[in-house]
């Protein structure tokens, strides 16, 4: 499947924390770069994540805010 | 000002198109990782965005989905 | 590839109106009952989405508000 | 109240899975066609939805997401 | 229609601003205060916003970020 | 740190409801006008958010609908 969103980042998941409906899932997406993700438990357990895998951060463009210090 | 979008990935603006509303920014994030990000032009005109600036790529954790093969 | 996002429901392409930066894409998800996706161009072009194409229209579970009259 | 979101589906409440911050709502918006929807227990509560209840599932353009196989 | 987002501010219409996709939407929720917002143009058309008219500004709880100096 | 959402108004911490995961933030935006913001406990946590402490609601124009009566 080929999805509209812009951004797909190769990733490795580094830790999931499930919680009772919601399970938080740390990526890494290059040497030291982590994105964290927060998804429905349920997704997480169908994709069967855990430590070690490939996997994609997949977010829109307009999800991502840009900043300046 | 500290927000509380989970990430904040500092990277190296590489292009901004201006389009009548909205501006696509592209913004590398690791060397060869980039993310392209879609904000109104007039966010992008305060920003004062432009090539090479430093920048941070600000996402929410429940806006990163996770995708596997 | 497959999405954390809950709702990925089977679609056939009914409409396809490109802007200058979005593309505006109708969705029949089941007979007469239509969704609307507002999507980047890019991504529509990517996705070669032309009329009568199979489809999913993809959602986060988050991003459904319920409403009652 | 009309709203400005583009996609308001007419759906039929199916399940309603209270859990302690976030309540997860199953539509049925034509037959054999569900969407999961979470949404805070404050607005569920408010809006007392239970099964069989007529409700609209109200989402975004810029929600929708495209894919193809 | 009542809607499961958690924010429903009154507001007064100050400005309408159409593109050729989207309408810029300014709102005034407070004496001074004001919110911006970008909706598809079809949905303005459809509301029939203009300057004077009472609406409200409706914000999904998780779509409110909060930031301290 | 500026940020590309158009809205950040200045608000008072009214009420902090921490969750397992996430955590509620009454922001009061003007006298007798509350945003409810819901945001993850970590965050919450990282920004030291309490009662009278001075905040920002921050939205982005696209996560503001609009609705008539």
């Amino acid at each position: 499947m080929k999805v509209s969103a812009r951004n797909a980042l190769k990733a490795t998941v580094k830790k999931v924390v499930p919680g009772s409906v919601n399970t938080e899932v740390t990526l890494e997406i290059a040497p030291g770069v982590e994105v964290t993700s927060v998804i429905t438990k349920a997704s997480a357990d169908s994709l069967q994540l855990s430590e070690g895998k490939e996997a994609y951060a997949v977010i829109k463009a307009t999800d991502v805010m840009v900043a300046v210090d």
